[in-house]
């Protein structure tokens, strides 16, 4: 049977870039971290070594900074937007061109009260993430959050669980629930307001958490997305990656002590991770 | 509109397990990272906190471990295929398993010439990985190789490529090729021999690597998925992940030096990224 | 020549602990991971395999939950005091106990504008850290903190320096200056008091890096600990190492472009590296 | 009490540097990643931000490139020498320079049973790491091993320990005896040969961790170091750092199967952690 080329892409990941705008009155800084994709009329650049139609990544890289400095700091979201408009008008060789971006949060950093008009600070571990997906007919624009650690040591239980006979766990009423909130979700056609609407998903998925009186990840997963669609007619769709982080209690009767839920250990390996799509 | 639940699944990931099988003359060794994954009838796990259907996450890991125990030491394909038949026939409420696993490959030391019977090191950064995705209709094969660095100093190119405003690459007819190969490939149903596949697909992308001359890493990457499929009939599919490791040529003019292509700089961020699927 | 032993220690590092104070009103929470170490009698350990001083590692860990059970939850520093003094007491064999422990900072969730009582978040990527050395006669208490990301787009120059053939670097009047702050300081005998002092010294230090017209990163270091030893008379001594996290400006003239300030790499790899202790 | 600047030190790190020898009939290649750190006159730079007697840590990076391009690739040993001497000889306000180099080992790809002339992969995970410091009247070479991962799963017990209240760990006949070998050691003034001599303390060090019938990590880190001190004269000093890597037996007991050694789960955290220094 002859072999062919199925699915392909190129492009270049982790194009770094700082943004400073320069006020009067204060500097506003913005730190991406880009990767573009294309797909497109490729075929013989692999079965033949043809690179006619092969914009170089390194100038994938190069657009970033040009466009960078073209426009004014804005969402991540309207950046990707620029660069796959650009990178379309420009080849028509192109099918689709994908761009994701990480924003890492910068924070002012403070002198007494005062916030400072040139001195910063990470905001946090939590990084802020958007992809935008551009075909000759269609754009369909995502955004998310990843990296965001929450953790409850009250209303969390998992119990009635399923046994089998290598089930050693035991009903927990009272556990600790912790997860590092990995979400992306998708905007109708046509939205924009990207910096409120992300915000806003924010706050109704910590809200979701906080509140939800959790019979398990599961349950608070599907509480954090349904919370979402809500709150949000704009999106679509709200998928969630939520690793289970355990934190074991340890067992002190060997040392001649009880634990009331005072001691535990955080684990990295093995974890729970639990994964759902909500869509409308 | 009313939401929801589309695709969702849990699991277990990051199950470390080490096996030693202890022969009269020598000890063999595998070590393994599994994660398991459930699809199927949960929906009220997530609606109602139902958990009457749930085999938990930790009953999963306690399984990887009776299995370790159970089976002998063979391919990790055999074992992920051993783990998904078990969760099939034990759980009505399962449409599909999934099991990836990613094993650390362990050679023995020697002393002098000769190599020990129960001494081991790390045979790499390599990773050999399989996956089994099973449903009661249907069961899917994936073999690869993860992190497995490669670099050619010479039979290289990358000319003749689209130039735009924002283009500076200069074209290069002797550059450095490096990359850190990720593949997967999938297997026609029925086939058995995994150990000696793996080596034979192994030897057989590494010498299409070696051999050709490269016009663009899209151009390597059909290569050596075309080799694959060429040498191996049992194999429907092939998928390359392939960075592209920048190496650049320091400009050594300012400092009073010309750099006949001797002095390098090996570079993390940003890098080129092509990936491709080779299909029959 | 005889072969001898000098230095050495033995001891558990990567002890993880997360505990829980279950006020009625509300929980606290603090995590820490613990590193133990100790020097003493042991030559005959490693010459030859006599473990009968050898207090197992394993107890070591234990010891650690004990302890977090046994006292309420305070300052790490108080922390690894109670440490070192429990295995000092009970162990003759012992020279000298090391505790390190290293703080994930948390911080509350809020609902709307309310603080939860019993939900989290990580507080940021910085970490706060202590050591203390004790042995039979005396006990030196370090803190520290590792981690803290910060940067400033203001007064900054590096100009005036050093030139040879090999150097290309341009003065610059308005770099962007941005470090990892890790500093740590050693009190003197007998303070308390850690929680007011470690924030106090953490204000001092980001004052000062915020104020200071910095002519070189040196000089922004010396500004930093002299603003500490000036502020705290309890501490003799701050060491400080401050990697120099280039942020380089994109060169946008091949590309037909200003850059006048707006546009940066950020680089992880090659970076400066600053070190200096200031004392009394 | 007056303030004053101790001990300080600036320099580069994370110099990458890959070496490319172009001979007729082969490649040869070697990759490197060097910090170099100064120490001197320096006082004036912190405390008034006087620049005039700091080279930039941007021509420390320089210079490794141009002494990559002036000397023909050798050993690690030779490349830091070659680096202290430059920066002593032209920069009368040092008084020592510290260069370290890690190097990244290559192995040549094959064909078939064919070595390449010109296309290789990474050797492993080991590292070979030299580092060099000069002042005006000494040079100190150390070389060294890093993360270099060894395991045995025979001829290694724990016993005989000492317990207490908090002691849980059972006597271990036959345990899992891991851990990455970090290893350095000094030469005595005025020893060549780097490579060899590396060769055979990796070899040494090795062949006594195979033969040796272990009592506990102490015990075989002890004949390690021994091993080397007893066989290279040239040799005046070894430190190593042994992590302990856990392998605990995983108790199947409650899973209704016994575990005669066969399978283990390695673990990340907590470890042990064993280390000293054997001297002359």
């Amino acid at each position: 049977m002859a072999i062919r080329l199925a699915q392909n892409s190129y492009g270049k990941s982790r194009v770094r870039v700082f943004r400073v705008a320069r006020h009067q009155d204060r500097h506003d800084v913005q730190e991406l971290d880009v990767a573009v994709a294309f797909e497109g009329d490729f075929e013989s650049v692999h079965t033949l070594g043809d690179n006619s139609k092969v914009l170089p990544t390194d100038t994938m890289k190069n657009t970033v900074y040009a466009l960078a400095r073209k426009h004014p700091i804005g969402t991540i979201e309207d950046f990707c937007l620029q660069l796959t408009a650009h990178f379309l008008q420009r080849n028509p060789q192109l099918w689709q061109v994908q761009v994701d971006a990480t924003e890492t949060l910068w924070a002012r950093l403070a002198h007494g009260d005062k916030l400072q008009a040139s001195a910063f600070t990470h905001a946090g571990e939590e990084k802020r993430i958007a992809q935008v997906r551009a075909t000759r007919g269609e754009t369909v624009v995502h955004s998310g959050i990843a990296n965001l650690f929450v953790l409850k040591t009250a209303d969390s239980a998992f119990e009635g669980f399923l046994r089998d006979e290598y089930t050693t766990l035991k009903q927990d009423r009272n556990r600790i629930l912790a997860t590092l909130i990995h979400a992306d979700w998708r905007y109708a056609p046509g939205v924009g307001n990207f910096e409120a609407l992300w915000n806003g998903v924010r706050k109704s998925m910590i809200e979701a958490f906080v509140q939800h009186h959790s019979l398990s990840l599961q349950h608070t997963l599907y509480a954090m997305g349904q919370a979402v669609l809500g709150d949000f007619e704009s999106i679509l769709e709200i998928r969630l990656s939520l690793p289970n982080k355990h934190f074991n209690l340890v067992d002190l009767a060997p040392l001649g002590m009880d634990n009331p839920g005072e001691v535990f250990v955080p684990t990295e390996e093995p974890h729970g991770l639990i994964e759902a799509t909500l869509t409308r």
